[in-house]
């Protein structure tokens, strides 16, 4: 099992390499917090390009470091966009991120959903409930485990979701982060726990979308798809926790967390507190 | 008539209500103030969602405790959108607020208001013009009396819109806010003036849309629409006085506001100062 | 050539008339930054209204006192709407603006812009390769200064745009600006060099999108669109100067931003430092 030391250097490296060479990260996305999602891929050091169009996905897969896909607020043009995106990414062994909230609402999306099984992410970030109804939905857990999940829905804790996101997680030989009061990311061999973040993050719109966006973008210079999972996942628990001190409410807490995402050093995102684990 | 003292016992219990039990009340809104409008809704302890397509938002009305429906920046889905989601809150009864922000701007916009006569919202929330238009459109009030208001268009006061508000909530049976520097809400019997808010509400986007957004939010908790409009009229009151005084231009202000929604208490919302009168 | 001091007395006629008359400035404009667009739009004195749709925006070019097309986030009917925007702005001769964002990604908005020629814009807003990318698209320059330039992209510099943006202004007619460290304006007989801005503006979004905005409502009441140009260009940078040292990350940068915008006295406007030459 890699080290927690050896994990350390690799969140270093990456977050550090993403500063200096501001990858560019595309993005099909949400448009209730698109603003957010950028911002945020900005303020790691990234650059962001969102699109809605088939054509225009095609160069943008290209031309960028890695891609991130976030199905809220599907547009019909989605049904042409999303699925193109996703075979270039496979082409030319482009990483890309897959958030996919909203999996619940309506059978369109989850059509689509159950198309890009062939085409895996090298990323899926979710809640726990999404986790384990995109393993449910791609077949690589059993049913009778989900039938009881998907009972209580959105209170399921990261931990709940743990053999979920291990199974998908050996399932797209990628890595999946499951978010929650301590968020949990798993490359299917190695379970990380890290801790920090914020009451608020809750109460805002577009943490969890905007942290797909950020896992995207160190995506685009990791060593490996679980690095940069755990590389995102700890600098919105450090940014979180510390805007939180600084905050009177959510929305000076969205300026202090987009501040300190900026201001946070390789150094400070590689000793957020973490712990590991064999699946 | 219905006592103030019997109003502020009901304005505790929605907000309240809402604090407690965290409804998700989704939405067709405006791609300019999408982020501001869930925010809002998040801030006073809902749940947001938004949607573009019919057939989520068939999904999204019968899951929600109550709908949202602004029509600026309109796509052309929302033809097929907007009527489902109306169809469906009649079917099972469930409310909806509707802000006819750009009933002005084409045909289009109007022939689909039009339409929505039939299945007729909750809550109409709108600036002076805007309600005056409505009930024009829908032919509630003699029309001699709407040729001269359109004349001076937005720069009619919510005591202009008076007649208007009142057939208008007749009309629907529901209540209707009239927003301008002192807000009127009236379910046709009764008309409040609420007091409070800030320049600032008008120097920055989305002050309107938001606040049909949340009383949206506090419709799926309330007794009736006009509580539930009291109850979204006297928190933004409240909290643009107070976020005013804390501001030093518009960005800072939206940001002062929001965590003032977030820290506004059940009775402060209450005892925001209104008056009633019969209608 | 115009002297220094008549263009300042413009500026500060221009800025102020905004504050005064308040005029209403459409857009057809980017989802990532569309609520930026509108609140800077709105914190000049300005009024803000977004659309989407081609009956739409025929209407609201006749009613607005001019006209901002952002291409990023291009949506199918924007290819209605758009061809139809700059016909109808043509016909009354109504001022408009282009921000060509996005202008190499994908031949869709590439035709697109290549149509734009027939009715060009009053203002072309862009960074440097972008505007030397348009003038090489309308064919205003020669082609083998252009291929060097392509080779280097976004790592050009207004001063190596220099040439591109004269022969487009003087092409249009109207005035070209062109963002970077030190910004240049020009008609295509003067060349002005605005200083100031901050290394933030390039660490969010949105900064030359709502700068663009910003220009239109200025060219609803400037003399020449040349004016219009330098009188955004220099609040901006006067904004983002102030703005960077009361931040301590882009978050609160942007907020301070749009403050700025809101507190800058016209006279203000007009002295931020720029010098002018001949083209």
């Amino acid at each position: 099992m890699i080290t927690k030391t050896e994990l350390m250097r690799q969140i270093v490296q990456t977050v550090r390499l993403v500063k200096e060479t501001n990858p560019m990260v595309p993005s099909v996305t949400n448009a209730v917090t698109i603003n957010f999602v950028a911002n945020a891929q900005i303020a790691i050091g990234g650059s962001a390009a969102m699109t809605y169009l088939p054509d225009e996905v095609e160069h943008l897969v290209k031309a960028g470091g890695a891609f991130y896909i976030n199905m809220g607020t599907m547009l019909p043009v989605y049904e042409q966009t999303i699925p193109r995106a996703v075979e270039v990414a496979r082409e030319i062994h482009k990483r890309w991120v897959l958030d996919p909230v909203g999996i619940s609402s309506g059978t369109r999306r989850a059509d689509l959903l159950k198309t890009l099984k062939q085409n895996p992410p090298a990323i899926v970030r979710g809640n726990a409930s999404e986790i384990i109804m995109v393993a449910d939905m791609w077949g690589v857990v059993p049913c009778e485990d989900i039938q009881t999940a998907r009972g209580v829905d959105s209170t399921q804790t990261p931990d709940q979701a743990r053999d979920a996101a291990i199974a998908l997680a050996r399932f797209t030989g990628g890595a999946v982060a499951v978010s929650g009061v301590d968020d949990l990311v798993t490359d299917g061999m190695v379970v990380a726990r890290s801790h920090g973040g914020s009451h608020f993050m809750a109460e805002i719109t577009g943490s969890g979308c905007s942290l797909g966006g950020v896992c995207a973008v160190y995506a685009a210079c990791a060593e490996t798809p679980f690095v940069a999972a755990l590389a995102g996942v700890n600098i919105y628990n450090l940014a979180g926790l510390r805007a939180e001190v600084l905050a009177k409410g959510p929305a000076s807490f969205q300026t202090e967390f987009l501040d300190q995402l900026y201001l946070a050093t390789p150094e400070e995102v590689a000793t957020n507190p973490f712990e590991i684990e064999e699946a």
